[in-house]
């Protein structure tokens, strides 16, 4: 029955930690509410999985924009599950592929998830995995259409599966046909508040007093840094980019605050 | 002659009974009589078949938006005729084909219920088969064309053959060229009556008790939703997703009216 | 010379009598007198090619509405030259056929043709054998280059042959390049007549008395079925779409007259 | 030298009678002045081919509608040259060649004409060799190339070679890049006055008296065929299939003026 | 070192000769002072890499109408180089050759270059060598890959290359990308004054007598022909088609003036 | 640990010393204070990337117009670090690669980099690499996405990369996806003051005397060369080309002047 199958999933198929753990290198920074929020219904899904009959296929999208944290929020959510069964699909390990080799790739991993009983499939990047480029808006037709139909394929009698599937082009997703494929989804927004960049500068100790920092912010602020006309945010940047921006910055100790402002202000003008 | 060719038939090429029962898993929700009406004509299609020797072959379309029961209605109207030979032509059962394989795996199918006097043959999801993206009108010619000559090909004498096709894009359909290709077409509509949502919910039980669910839809209600402009309806949603959405809201116990409402008003921006 | 090479035509290239008759299964019903203008008029070509020396190649097309009757219309004149070759190309037989083996296949039924001093080829359905879409006008070059060739391609020293081509496409036949490639072309319209109805319904005994015939015409005459506009008809429907429509309503005895009058009627709309 | 070369042309690349007498079996029916002067004119580029030293190599444009003689002029020219080697390329012999195969076939002539010192080499009906369609403007590019270097290619020390092209399409030579291409052009013209027409039917005896024929002209010429309006001309048809529609006519003894004159006043509306 | 590597240049790769003749077959008329001035500017090219070391690889493009003399004259500035390497890239040696056989040939003429001190690379036709047609701007962009990387490439330290191009479609070698490809670009005009065209046919004594000449000459001026209006020229005509013109004129003695004269007002209508 | 990993460095793959020489043939002029910024920000990255561990990743795009210096500045921002892996990918060395063999040859350098625990990578020309051209927007997406997976993906844990790209076309790159791809970007800018024209000038020495080349710009000067309209200036040049027409004018000793002021005019129209 299910319980006992649960033991028997073949560790061959089992969790790919370290692939987990290399794309949260810098950790998790709780520098706004709907990080948690979002793990929080990332959970929701979880559990749906685990206990739900009618449901053995639950599909969710992170989107936002690049750098947003989709991919170390994915992962992040999928190691949560503790599943026997998690691994990650990722264009950085396909490389080279030829069409066919990328869909064999994928469907691997799809048909090993259906030998575990619980299992979380991690589809990370999904316009870099179809080959994506908006130059006359080309892409391999043939992973689009191995991964319209994974995404909706159910597993076999007495198997359940999440996955969870990340993007910055949500809009294009539409126009390629992903319309309605997913039970659910989630955007992962970059920072714009005065606050949360606060939040970021103190995790990561780029200054060396609380004065420093302070004054860095208030420099920002007046440039109009987290001003709360929330549908048109005079700046905003995805963590990822501020985690690289803040490592610049500290090349040059005796101006970091300048720098850092500075390259956070031209982000205005792009 | 023909009564004894019946019995004659390979069991090789029997009726694939599992695959079936796997696209109806959570079987037919009689929420509206539309769905007694479908099953009905198509049950009538189904006697065309076996009585009618001047129409060896007869063809019906299945379309409707996404999730609204296309492919479980399909195989519920053939698993019903009882014929000795049916088969489910699937998306799921091809992924990674090339177009040649795709081609010869379809063929293949119609070239065996050529074997049997009395054959369904169901081909789901038409838009799948033939890798359609709306992203620049890309699919597959060589599956379409096949097809084409498919759905119109005469059994060879003495044998008789219900197609039954279903597709979301029914209008896409025609554009590609399948204008006049079908004997029948039949409409799956979505679920947007306060009376078809109330009769879905009874049945899976999302509530403790009635007034709960009362109280539910009477929220629903207050929103707009089943409301009589027929034409344009504020709601509508598949049962499939309305199945998904359900369950979703399962997770949550102590606040399973307002995720669920939550979720359908949702719907409305999209 | 030419009457004694006659009866040295090899059998195994002889006529494919089965075929022909598979196409024109439900027979030819008169139910217009230009039904028998065009068996005339193909008669005539048949005699040009049997007795004209200048000619020894003669082509004609037979173009109109999805459904017309062409197919059986041109196995019906090809059966009555009871030339020593006739042979039908039909996409029914190329299902998963490379563009290389179509054009194989194509090439070799003319070749054979040259070896019959009188041979007739049906090129049954252009749009099909060339692969031909209208999404984004796709088809395979490489059949309609060698169709045109074929179309054009003087018979070797005494031999002489007849093409006869169908399609329903005869204005994308001309975008095509087939602009002046056929010496005849020959127009089978649909059914738009009340007459020509009224024929068809006795030939295949729909209804049980002649009372319940005439009720169910005067019926259509009300909705305007028949209308003598001339130039914007009503309603038209091809012979074999009629007879579908007729074996369909077959399957309701008690309600004949009303599903056939609303099969006929809901073509109005489309 | 030059004239001992002459006569060592290996016969195994000879003249190709039958090919260029298959091609004009119907004789060239001298029905107007131009006939004439388009052979004078050909004859001058054979003799400038046959005494120049410093063009060894010289092109010429068959150029007309479909239909009006254009192989059969080309043919003719060739076959009076009476140069050692003489060769036909013509897309009746490539019938499913590759593109590849094409290429070669064609260079093949090319090259074996270089080891004659005189040559002409035929190249017929370009737009059917590059496998032109307008629909989408397909064509092979291979082939188109190939032509382009070969049209332009001088052959080596001491060869010469005429090269007669043949094409319907002119103007879209010109969007290809054929501009420039020819040292000379000329144009085939189909038939459009009362008198070549004359000319043709007593050729051809169609008719058993004199007075029948006038009689049938006088129709024609009352429903405005060859009227003097030369930019615009009512009616215009190509001697290829002016000697059709005559054969078509005689076909019916009885209304021979009858069915010529329905045929070619048809024309007009096309 | 430098000198010493002159010497050791293997034979196998050396100039030519017969190649470069081949092409300038008709000699180079000196019919206007640009023709020395070209050739002149040719040598400043080849003592500049002869001389500087700081730029090892100077390229040129010759460019100008079709049939202007841009093969002979690229030839005729290589020849007089008397570097010991000298190769001629033409498309007349690659009739069939597919990209990748393309590709390679070229690349291979390069790399022999880098072989000998002092090279000169003519690299004749490029829109030919790239398989452009305009129809569809279709092209081989793997040869044009090729040559956009070969022009730029800086050959080994120790040797020197000078390239030659040529092209009649210089505004479109800008939209493939060539722009700021060369060092020097310079025009070779067609023919346009009346003082050319009569130092031409003074060169190849098409008249008898001086006399005729210049009545033709004055017919010609009378048309228009050689007016000053600079930009936009009456007449204009590349010498070799000139020449090809006056040849055609050679072969009807009894009026040559008149065929000359009535062939190249002709030009003026195109 | 990290400093002893930096000794193990296998030497196979150590710094390509001959090629980074080779495109900084012409060494650097310091000819406007510009160029000693860009190579002290690049000296920048290339301490943040040898000391920081949460950016083991630091990729920098150097753009500007054709021959501006970007291939000479990434190279000797590369050679400057000292790392134990540099190396430089160019198309100069992957001419006649199929698209395969250069995603193969392009992800085999950053594998190799991947052995030494710090490494930098120049991608050299970008558009030339990807197979760009203008026309049509043709280029090559498997070496795109390869470009674009490979500029993003982290190293192993405890190796660190630099990547330097260059590329003329920075709108382009957005188009094809580019954008937010690189940690940093600078620009190279052309050469458009008489400063910096003087500095080289000098540095090349052209002129014999001081007085020359004073005198030469001043005629430059009076032309407009080096005025101040910094949005729109009048004359630019890469100091590649500069470079090279210096090296032209060196040819004519007695109008060096001349010719240089010339060449540069020349310029203005383009
Ligand atoms: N709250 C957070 N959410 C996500 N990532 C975070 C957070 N805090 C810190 N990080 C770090 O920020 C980085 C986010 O990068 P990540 O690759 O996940 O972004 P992404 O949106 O997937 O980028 P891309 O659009 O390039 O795919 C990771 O290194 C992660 O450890
Ligand atoms: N009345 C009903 N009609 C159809 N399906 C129903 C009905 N009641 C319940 N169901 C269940 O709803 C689900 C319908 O999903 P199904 O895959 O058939 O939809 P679909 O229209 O084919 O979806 P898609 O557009 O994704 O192909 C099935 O699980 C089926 O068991
Ligand atoms: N007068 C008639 N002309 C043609 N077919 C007739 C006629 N009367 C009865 N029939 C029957 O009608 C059917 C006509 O079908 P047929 O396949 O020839 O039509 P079609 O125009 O070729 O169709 P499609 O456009 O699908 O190729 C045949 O079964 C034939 O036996
Ligand atoms: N004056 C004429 N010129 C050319 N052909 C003639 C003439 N008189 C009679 N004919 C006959 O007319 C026919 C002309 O056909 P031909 O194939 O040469 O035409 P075409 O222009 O090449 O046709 P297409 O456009 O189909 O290639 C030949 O059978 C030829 O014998
Ligand atoms: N002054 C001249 N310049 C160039 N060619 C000349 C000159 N005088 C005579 N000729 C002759 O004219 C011909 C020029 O032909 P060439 O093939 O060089 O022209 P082209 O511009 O390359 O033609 P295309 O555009 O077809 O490539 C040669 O035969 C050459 O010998
Ligand atoms: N300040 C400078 N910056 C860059 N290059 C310089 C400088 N001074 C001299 N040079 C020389 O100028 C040349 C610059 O050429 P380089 O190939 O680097 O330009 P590029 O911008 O890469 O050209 P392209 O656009 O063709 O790729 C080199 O030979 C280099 O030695
Ligand atoms: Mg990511
Ligand atoms: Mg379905
Ligand atoms: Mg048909
Ligand atoms: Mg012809
Ligand atoms: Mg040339
Ligand atoms: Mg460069």
């Amino acid at each position: 029955d299910f319980m006992s199958a649960l033991d028997e999933v073949h560790p061959a198929f089992g969790v790919s930690e370290e692939e987990l753990l290399q794309v949260i290198q810098n950790g998790i920074i709780h520098h706004d509410p709907v990080v948690d929020k979002i793990l929080q219904a990332g959970k929701l899904l979880v559990e749906q999985v685990r206990t739900s009959t009618r449901t053995p296929l639950v599909s969710v999208l992170l989107y936002g924009p690049p750098g947003s944290g989709k991919t170390a929020m994915g992962a992040s959510i999928a190691q949560a599950s503790e599943f026997p069964f998690i691994k990650l699909i990722s264009p950085d390990t396909m490389v080279g592929f030829s069409e066919t080799q990328k869909v064999a790739a994928i469907t691997r991993v799809f048909t090993d998830s259906y030998k575990s009983p619980l299992s979380v499939v991690v589809v990370d990047n999904i316009e870099r995995l179809i080959d994506w480029t908006p130059m006359g808006a080309r892409f391999s037709n043939g992973v689009l259409q191995t991964l319209l139909v994974l995404f909706s394929r159910r597993p076999p009698k007495g198997r359940r599966l999440l996955v969870i599937a990340t993007s910055s082009l949500r809009s294009i997703l539409t126009d390629l046909g992903f319309a309605e494929n997913f039970d659910s989804e989630l955007r992962i927004p970059p920072i714009s508040s005065l606050r949360s960049l606060d939040l970021v500068l103190q995790e990561v100790g780029l200054f060396q007093s609380d004065q420093q920092r302070k004054q860095a912010l208030s420099m920002l602020a007046q440039a109009g840094f987290g001003d709360t006309d929330e549908m048109n945010p005079t700046f905003q940047i995805g963590i990822k980019k501020l985690l690289s921006t803040i490592e610049m910055a500290r090349q040059e100790p005796e101006s970091v605050a300048e720098r850092l402002t500075n390259s956070l202000l031209d982000l205005r003008g792009t």
